[in-house]
């Protein structure tokens, strides 16, 4: 066993990283649309499809969440970050983000939340529990629905997320992603490219 | 609102990323510490802050986490992404994942599980809730303690992450952070960076 030495002690905080960040659209009947960024978000079960989104009390879309128990997440792309960024300082009850980011609604199959068309995945989602935590409530829902934008299938009619240039969270930075170092399972596949990445 | 003819529509499924891909260590008594890879992982809360993690109840890690209460999520670089696919594959039932990687553990503050050495981040946690979702449980927890490496402090002490060449999982790919895109909030600093990034 190595000694810590090597190692600095943090207070305990928020370190996991890297997140998404993506753009959750919400939706009141009789009322525009809104757009709150989350980076507090994930996977959280395979089968059904799981997610979990944690919000603020105060934000204005934690009224809309709790009341239409509907939301759709939006996939960032490089082109969406400054959209990403500015929807998640500026709130919706005063700014009508879809308009000042000039972005477009897309009619959603399960939810009456819009997604927005510029992102390269929308992800329609039901609220099934909602668990106060502390500063967040986090809101765990069911995929009902999936569109993605055409311009990422390959030619095989495969989604090809790699097109997508996504953009991950990290420690107060956007960063998009980059080289990549593998596919799930590479570590036990044989052959020699494998081995040369083992010994790099 | 835009027509949805440039969309195709999905079966409801995991579809949110780019995830992290931790590498989560964990202790019973007596025994050996184990490794599992987790890509259904965040951060739920601020303050206090939580995580959580989502572990198939078949997994040989899943009866520890159940009885231990406790684990410790090391994040992934580039150096260790082959060691973080081969816990994701392996099983800790016929596998001793820190000698077969060759990783080291560190002491823990305030857990048994230990850290893994190469990490540049550890996060000690407490499970405070285990939520039934499906074919995951979630284990919702309080980080109680994390400690970060030296090598990725700046000249003022300060934690400059992206030194530490982060992986973050997208769709059955393992990417590294690449090209930063801005800082949180850039978007309504006024400065001339901002307008060019814009309008770009």
């Amino acid at each position: 066993m190595r000694t810590n030495s090597e190692r600095e002690s943090f207070k305990p905080g928020n370190m996991l990283y890297p997140v998404p960040a993506v753009m959750v659209s919400v939706k009141k009947e009789g009322e525009k649309p809104n757009i709150i960024t989350i980076a507090w978000a994930g996977t959280v079960c395979s089968d059904p499809p799981m997610v979990s989104i944690s919000v603020r009390k105060s934000r204005y879309s934690h009224e809309i969440l709790k009341e239409t128990g509907e939301f759709v997440i939006n996939l960032v792309n490089e082109d969406l970050n400054f959209a990403c960024d500015f929807c998640g300082v500026k709130s919706g009850r005063d700014t009508d983000k879809f308009k000042e980011m000039k972005l477009h609604e897309t009619v959603s199959k399960e939810v009456k939340a819009p997604g927005i068309a510029e992102s390269p995945v929308n992800i329609e989602c039901k609220v099934e529990q909602v668990i106060e935590l502390g500063t967040h409530d986090m809101f765990i829902a069911r995929v009902v629905a999936v569109s993605v934008s055409k311009d990422y299938m390959d030619e095989n009619g495969r989604l090809d997320l790699k097109r997508a240039s996504l953009v991950a969270y990290s420690h107060g930075e956007y960063m998009k992603l980059g080289k990549k170092l593998g596919t799930f399972g590479y570590s036990v596949r044989k052959n020699k490219n494998n081995k040369k990445k083992r010994n790099k």
